[in-house]
């Protein structure tokens, strides 16, 4: 008998799962021993469905025609956002349907109240395509690196950030320029919004940083900025200096002190969760990770670390990742997997810590007029906040305008480095905000 | 009751596993569910087992007293080598006991006759610290990725090879200098054969490949040439010419006409095989991992191109994927996935075609006299053999002292380019063999 799987949502990504599962039949079996049969595609625009090659008998725009076939063992949802989805996951899973979703929206806010109603069911929720797209990077923290502590998980996990900040660095656009330029190539939506500031890959960390940790992450924990604010002077300085600006989404165990750092055991350690653009050194491997690809970084005290690279986004790949876990329950190891595993079922609490207590090195662009003094008051501010200085740069201008004065910090404290700044863009002399970007350590 | 592990073989690998097993069970525990007991540790050497801070009371260095205990469900061989470690393994298998193993000559070798008498013996064997030490990639094969008809595999599976390539190409060490270098700093064995001539990298794509293409794969079906011929003259040339010298362990389908390309579906394909240093644009991810880290490259029909990267090697880094293996088979979802997936059980037939049908862009150093008529002939030579010529320099010199011509090719069929030299390297005014290395495509 093969599995029957029904699909919720015709769009992109739901019409590459269709095509597989309804053409590639024989291979997949081949590959996977797997019998697999569409059984449902559940769509109100039944125009678009069967433009993706449907066959029009498995269309229905009833969700319970699906859910009281008893043939049909999983659920696919693929509609994206929080509802109807969440309602519709939560009636599968009661129907005694397994679910398996790409919709990180949906797992980052809902996945506690999801897992519980999955194990409530005796079923399980499957959700590797939600995070890093094709990447098995769920598969990676839920099995692979099970043996360690983990205490780092650092990602590019947004796509269209990433294809923004490549054309930027490479080509010397302008951050609308490369806005622009990916909207037209379609690596941006029309309002890029949630992508560009920080919020979508905030959903993805969160998602790691559960299953890393073991832990219930609250979305409120994370600090967010994204790549809208960046001005391309900042690309062009980390250039020179011998970096590459990406936008990090970060998960890592801090000890009690609050020094970032790569540690194992477990006493005494606060998590810290955020999403910010990050000059990372141009010979580490993340740094060279260019256009809308994915990469997500995770390091364990046994593993060192590790590194999963591919496309983030995009219907076949993301497809790939789906008809994965659909085999991974026709199979019986996924749902045997969900019944025991503790990131999946038994949360631990942890504590986390804002960022103004992390410690980490950072870049300041200080614009200040050219006159006596200037230097001398900033040194001095960032003196007196208990910051040094491992390099500062000030370049040739005309004496009376203003000049960008570059500073790269040593390792500083988030706060008190905030706290310098306001100091210094006080100064009469300061004639435009600092900016200030991370340095991945 | 608590799963109960054999390690068989105390050395750097048996150790890590040993201290891990040990010393971290509580918090094995909270990330898996499961409780592990290290109840035997088989090694002949007792003060080294004892060194590993191994209790004495479990130290045996008879197999039969793990085998014959009844709550031992798991042994793990890390011997090392063919034999005795195969007998150990078929013993075990027939005494019940499910086995991991880190150990990819075994599994190259005798992987058939071991996946065989587990199944047999309806047990299973898991061999995920095999290939890339600590890298996941067995499970992105036998599960990640189970959705693609996977078209090419390309890895730097040997960790010695790609730490000598790196300090050749960053510190233009000579080979003899960076392999002492290597050997000094704990990358290279005394007798460094079995790494710098290809053997362990073909032991690995055999493995790899085996699973990407549901396949037997004879070890005679590979053609392997290490890093051990290499002049530093060529990673030289590479760097200017924008591409890093890797030796790649590659398995790819080719189709029909023989053409080396990306290529979905299975009608007419064969497999081709080899290890080989190659030229790799320096832009692409797999030429920005240096030093002693693996990473391995898989491209899917549906997920496009993915890179799976970490240390290849160690004894903590090893471990972490054996205790992975180990935690598998106690929830239970290896030994299911194991008498289920075609992979690892019902393996089709391929056919496999030689390099000298393949079809790629070549890199040629031919050291010539600087006499009239040279570059004539060469370029005679190489049209005759239609192979057409992308670039092509040759720097000055004193007249009649030989000089490098380098020829990067446009993409030729190998046996014709073998071919073509052979005829270069007859001409009188060509004085040293010609350095032919191969360019990823």
């Amino acid at each position: 008998m093969p599995t029957g799987i029904a699909i919720i949502g015709c769009g992109i990504i739901g019409s590459a799962v269709a095509d597989i599962l309804l053409h590639e039949g024989p291979h997949l079996r081949q590959r996977s021993g797997q019998a697999l049969q569409l059984r449902h595609v559940v769509e109100r625009d039944m125009p678009k469905a069967k433009a993706a090659g449907v066959p029009t008998r498995i269309i229905t725009d009833k969700l319970e025609v699906a859910l009281a076939d008893k043939q049909t063992q999983i659920v696919v949802e693929l509609m994206g956002g929080l509802e109807p989805a969440r309602t519709f996951v939560l009636r599968a899973l009661k129907a005694g349907k397994h679910v398996v979703t790409a919709n990180k929206y949906l797992i980052a806010v809902h996945g506690k109240e999801l897992l519980a109603a999955a194990r409530r069911a005796k079923r399980s929720i499957a959700f590797e395509a939600s995070t890093g797209g094709t990447i098995p990077i769920i598969l990676a923290m839920t099995k692979g690196l099970l043996a360690n502590d983990i205490s780092r998980v650092v990602g590019i996990v947004n796509g269209t950030c990433n294809y923004i900040l490549t054309q930027m660095t490479q080509f010397d656009q302008s951050y609308a320029e490369a806005l622009a330029g990916a909207q037209a190539a379609g690596f941006a939506e029309a309002d890029p919004s949630f992508d560009v500031n920080g919020t979508d890959s905030s959903h993805k960390i969160a998602i790691l940083a559960a299953l890393a940790f073991g832990a219930d992450i609250p979305l409120d924990k994370l600090e967010v900025s994204g790549i809208d604010t960046l001005h391309d002077t900042d690309l062009r300085f980390a250039r020179e200096m011998g970096y590459v600006c990406k936008l990090l989404a970060i998960a890592e165990k801090v000890p009690a002190g609050g020094k970032s750092q790569q540690i194992s055991g477990t006493s005494q350690q606060s998590i810290s969760l955020r999403v910010h653009p990050t000059f990372v050194a141009k010979d580490r491997l993340i740094a060279n990770v260019n256009g809308s690809f994915n990469a997500i970084s995770v390091t364990g005290h046994a593993s060192g670390e590790t590194l999963y690279y591919g496309r983030g986004a995009g219907g076949k790949p993301t497809a790939s990742a789906v008809v994965a876990d659909v085999i991974d329950i026709a199979i019986g190891t996924y749902p045997m997997l969900f019944a025991q595993l503790p990131a999946l079922n038994k949360r631990a609490e942890v504590r986390f810590i804002p960022s103004s207590d992390i410690i980490s090195r950072n870049y300041l662009r200080i614009t200040a007029l050219d006159v006596p003094g200037v230097m001398a008051d900033i040194t001095r501010i960032l003196g007196q906040h208990g910051i040094s200085i491992s390099a500062i740069t000030q370049h040739e201008s005309k004496a009376g305008h203003p000049v960008p004065v570059v500073v790269m910090t040593h390792e500083a404290r988030d706060g008190s480095v905030a706290s310098a700044i306001g100091a210094i863009d006080k100064l009469k002399t300061i004639t435009a905000e600092t900016a200030r970007i991370r340095v991945l350590s």
